[in-house]
């Protein structure tokens, strides 16, 4: 949190918060045992087993640890292979990850609007930023509520786009039947400090459908390190690996170093044994917050009785059009930390020195200006959540 | 270790180690103590003080954690500003990190050759690979040797290029009483499973000595957040945080996401409090090893009894020109896993292909073609290392 700039904030009874769930002693028994016994501690049999079980978990062939999700993407936009005037069509409603690695590979931006009520892209909003320069469209689960997937790839596949899923906030999130992040040409995953589930603050996941751009991402995550083809005649000969530039369609693609630790891939499979039961309590809390406000009018919830919403967070339209008020009065009079997401990325000054910076995005404008996004980690208790409902009571009756 | 391509390797009775060191209960219990009990696990207070006492420990103003030493490569290199036709002089007898990160930003390299008594550049080597279009130098304290920094800053100075050091291999290592990474414009750590200090397997940090340069790092490392500059009506206005567009000399520099967790800052900064003692112990012991080998002439080590050698890694040249059947019958009949390190850069067909597959290095062919990196972590135990000294002896009376 920025802390210049700024006048005085209270001390929050309930901080918005810096981390989303506990660890069990468990988790911690297992970190334990790798620093302890583990011979190797990265790019070894703990990444290998997470890789597996994640893929397992998605339903598809491979997935691939990598250092966090922004890894992910800039390895997803490399190998998008982007040709000069290629565009990328992106919500601006979502995190800044989500879209500079694109930019940095070569691509323009094209600001895609928001649905209004489910907060993410849907068909309606992507299909008038498409066009014959369209090489990809980024589809943010955003808040962990899983978007119209089938819909996207069949608009997609009309336009012979590659689409890139990003599953940061919505792993375990299911998509009429199908895991969100198993539809896309690539998809990626977080596992952020703040993530529903996290490998010790920084981690992440990436997907991608085609054996050909799957095949290159080990190389492209580890320096280019891969096999000598020819035979050898012992293990140092002629070197002990082999270092070599991974092409696509006769382009060389330089590589990166994106690997994630032993400790956090062994602590990625154990976490997700219990990502569902996550999803699920979350969910549940959030339905009987949502129906707990049913009667307000001042506050629109996306309410989704379904695994298709894992609530990663909470957020809120307020219809009243004095949201500062109402995050001021929670913060100053009831010590509970609203914050607000996503700043439409067009505002932002790194877009705008770019020439993004405008865009013709009502529903991004709109739901921004009234959003409230409220503490939702895993860890609150029961009375805390009492208590935002409480502020949340006397609040409205006031502004 | 690749294993494909190669005929069957015995079980060894020493490996060459996939980890370096073992971490104290005290460590682990700090591990713990984070997962429990920490409320951000990322970008957060332990970053802070792990930063703050590796500046202190290497006597500079600033130093910044990163994902992995490649990361601050990286980093370094998109501040080295590289325009067309710039050069980045290093030697070819290194890991390929040092080296690919400036392809990639733009620069052309120029192989140097390297001293073969230390192995590492000296003025010798630099000097005749300097020109007009000389924009940096790359220096490995390849080893954990600290090469002669005090006469490259001169010659560096002299050709207004800028000296990155890369320190992976050589923290705590001092040349003329200063550390190594405290001379160069830019200096790169490694906490890697491989080196003198880990943090689980993955880790670096980066330091510049300009504070314009330095002033842009938390920003190339985090996504561009930043701060607002104009004052704010409440921690919410206009957004939580801010984006901006790092730039440098009026070019925009895309930023990355190359941050490291609190788990691994804090045991990055303990692991500080021990660094000197591991540092001493491996030193101890590999002179104790090459006193023992004083008498093979076969061999040629490298003695440095001072500070300047951290003895990360233990290598030798062999003389007889027989150095494949050395290392095949250490590993067949004695079950000791000697490897060869670094094949010549400009081997590699990733090199080849960017048509950097030429070079007239001959010290730098010689001592690779004959060399020998013996088993060396800190976790050997005293009769492995005397079993090692025992296979030698038996190994060079035979071949």
């Amino acid at each position: 949190m920025p802390k210049h700039n700024m006048p005085d904030t209270p001390h929050f009874a309930v901080p918005f918060g810096g981390r989303s769930h506990a660890y069990t002693e468990k988790e911690i028994e297992k970190v334990r045992q790798i620093m302890r016994d583990s011979t190797g501690l990265t790019q070894g049999q703990e990444q290998h087993i997470f890789e597996n079980k994640l893929a397992t978990f998605l339903g598809v062939e491979k997935a691939h640890a990598v250092s966090n999700a922004t890894a992910g993407l800039e390895i997803a936009a490399q190998l998008c292979d982007f040709r000069d005037g290629d565009e990328v069509v992106i919500p601006a409603h979502t995190f800044t990850s989500s879209a500079y690695p694109f930019v940095k590979h070569g691509a323009q931006l094209i600001w895609a609007d928001i649905d209004p009520s489910t907060r993410v892209v849907s068909v309606e909003q992507i299909e008038p930023c498409l066009s014959k320069k369209t090489r990809a469209i980024v589809v943010p689960h955003l808040y962990g509520y899983g978007a119209d997937m089938p819909g996207i790839m069949e608009i997609a596949e009309k336009y012979s786009a590659l689409v890139i899923e990003d599953v940061a906030q919505a792993i375990g999130v299911r998509i009429d039947g199908k895991m969100a992040g198993a539809y896309g040409d690539f998809s990626v995953f977080s596992f952020h400090a703040h993530k529903n589930i996290s490998t010790l603050g920084e981690g992440g996941a990436l997907v991608a459908r085609d054996e050909d751009h799957s095949r290159l991402i080990p190389q492209l995550r580890h320096n280019g390190h891969c096999n000598f083809t020819q035979p050898r005649e012992g293990y140092w000969i002629p070197a002990m690996g082999n270092v070599d530039l991974p092409s696509l369609n006769e382009k060389a693609l330089l590589p990166n170093n994106f690997c994630l630790g032993e400790v956090q891939c062994a602590l990625g499979a154990m976490l997700l044994d219990r990502v569902e039961k996550i999803n699920c309590d979350k969910r549940q809390r959030a339905l009987r917050f949502i129906d707990t406000c049913s009667e307000k009018p001042q506050l629109e919830l996306h309410r989704e009785d379904s695994p298709r919403h894992n609530y990663h967070l909470l957020v809120a339209k307020v219809t009243t059009g004095n949201r500062d008020e109402f995050i001021r009065a929670m913060a100053f009079d009831y010590g509970i930390q609203c914050i607000v997401q996503y700043y439409p990325l067009y505002r932002y000054s790194f877009y705008r020195k770019l020439g993004l910076g405008k865009a013709k995005c009502p529903n991004t404008d709109e739901f921004f200006d009234n959003m409230v996004s409220f503490p939702f980690h895993h860890t609150l208790e029961e009375d805390q959540i009492e208590q935002i409902v409480r502020a949340v009571t006397s609040v409205l009756a006031k502004v």
